[in-house]
């Protein structure tokens, strides 16, 4: 690891831990905003004791940071997580993937690590990230929409970020009517057909050939594959049904395309504004924006979320 | 008109106006929260002039009330209008219905009345009402649904109602599935199919035979007649489609029903919560309320809102 510039601003240092449900990320972010020593690895995973594996985990590498950079200072410490969470208790309530149910995060990483621990949901602060410091910035109604295998929001209303006790932002388990049978047991929803997840799954349904990814399918399209580029406008049609409905009922003024299916860019944002337009008639009308922060986003945000605790905002 | 009861508190009295697409209300609101000489009269127009007659008509009644009640002290007016409106500026920026277009409201109440005044949203400050005093007391996240000729919604998440910009609530004019062409130029509004005039219209559509309300619908669908049992129940798929979006998207813990179809009580509130809870996996579940207010709520609205000026809330 490498320390910090000496020209780097004075302000505190934090921690940052974005725990996905593959891959954890860590980097220990400096009074500029600057990541030093960002680690990519896989989540660690414990059935029996799921929260406890993060917990050891995260301890683990912020022991390691505060020794590869004994000249800094560490402030506090921020750990974002998938799933339904309590950032008021510092709680993970739920996560089906990764097998928590009401795990105390911020209280256990507190003993860990003697840090101050700002625990939030990882698209929650990812959002936050992208209205205060990426795409979203001197928004107050937008939408954060986070798409990869599955499609998840961050829901800015009138400058705040909506929590609906844990449970806001799952636009892709909202229906629409293209939508079919979902693995969470609804119908209908969204991410089963504007996911990237969804389009390499249809594509395959469909033509009984594997597809690497979404990027694949788009390009597939591109030479005139009928079958990827049908995929690939159901995805958008279902995107903007969703997309209107938050105009409809939020007033929003924007939505900002974050997830690995933003990575199409004017691919996807072109016949997405064109779809969204056709669609409403009085309504706020909203622009479709690509996240600025990108995969970045949820460390990011997790970063801001332990700066909070300190004082010594960015 | 009779005087406040001797016993009455001794807190400040407010005048309150909602001012509907068809009629008007006015009240003298006494500091219990009491409403004394509750007038009801056909809305004011004027083509050339549409803010101008409503405060014109206004600030007769105010004055009205002021010479009925010599012994009471009026502190502050209250006006609540439909369309788009910013509160901010008290500004009645769009009714369609009603025919204005960025009209100061409050500007010129002041000026006519000499009173404080607070101008805001007729859904709007009927939801906060209902949050406040009525069905929606207690709770954080919720929608307050107005079911009548339209629909129209208040939207509350965090114990915050949503503004959009003046553009949130709209919930009648985001789409469903089985929603058709809408007056608005979009296709699909639940308005289309979910609201009382949806009914009614669909009913005579089917049958050839005109029906004098929603609940003449609701009879003939309990005295056997399919066609209304088709109509009234794709009514409740529609609601059931909106309301589920706003669980996932906000995580809503209850829908509070109010306007002329909130009437139906049970008839509507049984099937809806089945079909609702059909459709839901692991989202937060919605209750299915009523409204407490009922038709007075915009006024209560209009009464708290002015209240909120004089530093004496109920």
């Amino acid at each position: 690891m490498s320390a910090p510039a000496a020209s780097s601003p004075a302000g505190g240092s934090v921690l940052a831990f974005d725990v996905g449900g593959t891959d954890m990320k860590a980097a220990l972010q400096d009074g500029s905003g600057k990541f030093h020593s960002l680690l990519r690895m896989p989540t660690p995973r414990d059935p029996a004791r799921p929260g406890d594996a993060v917990v050891k985990e995260v301890a683990a590498l912020a022991q390691r940071y505060t020794r590869d950079y004994p000249q800094v200072s560490v402030q506090a410490l921020g750990l974002v997580v998938p799933g339904l969470v309590d950032e008021g208790t510092g709680t993970g309530l739920f996560s089906a993937n990764l097998g928590w149910r009401d795990y105390p995060f911020a209280q256990r990483l507190r003993e860990e690590t003697g840090l101050p621990v700002a625990f939030g949901h990882d698209v929650g602060l990812a959002g936050e990230a992208e209205m205060r410091l990426g795409a979203g910035q001197g928004l107050r109604d937008a939408v954060v929409l986070i798409i990869g295998t599955g499609i998840a929001g961050a829901v800015f209303c009138d400058g705040r970020r909506v929590r609906g006790g844990g449970y806001a932002g799952e636009i892709g388990h909202a229906a629409v009517p293209t939508g079919t049978l979902c693995a969470c047991g609804a119908h209908g929803c969204l991410e089963t057909v504007g996911s990237a997840g969804a389009i390499v799954r249809r594509y395959t349904e469909r033509t009984g050939r594997a597809a690497a990814g979404a990027k694949e399918v788009l390009h597939a399209a591109h030479n005139g594959d009928a079958d990827a580029a049908g995929v690939w406008a159901d995805a958008v049609e279902g995107l903007a049904d969703g997309i209107c409905h938050l105009a409809a009922v939020l007033g929003t003024e924007a939505v900002i395309l974050g997830g690995g299916l933003s990575q199409a860019g004017s691919d996807l944002t072109g016949p997405l504004r064109r779809a969204v337009d056709s669609r409403l008639s009085f309504h706020r009308r909203p622009g479709i924006r690509v996240s600025v922060l990108g995969q970045d986003a949820g460390l990011m945000g997790a970063a801001l979320h332990a700066r909070g605790l300190t004082g010594q905002p960015l």
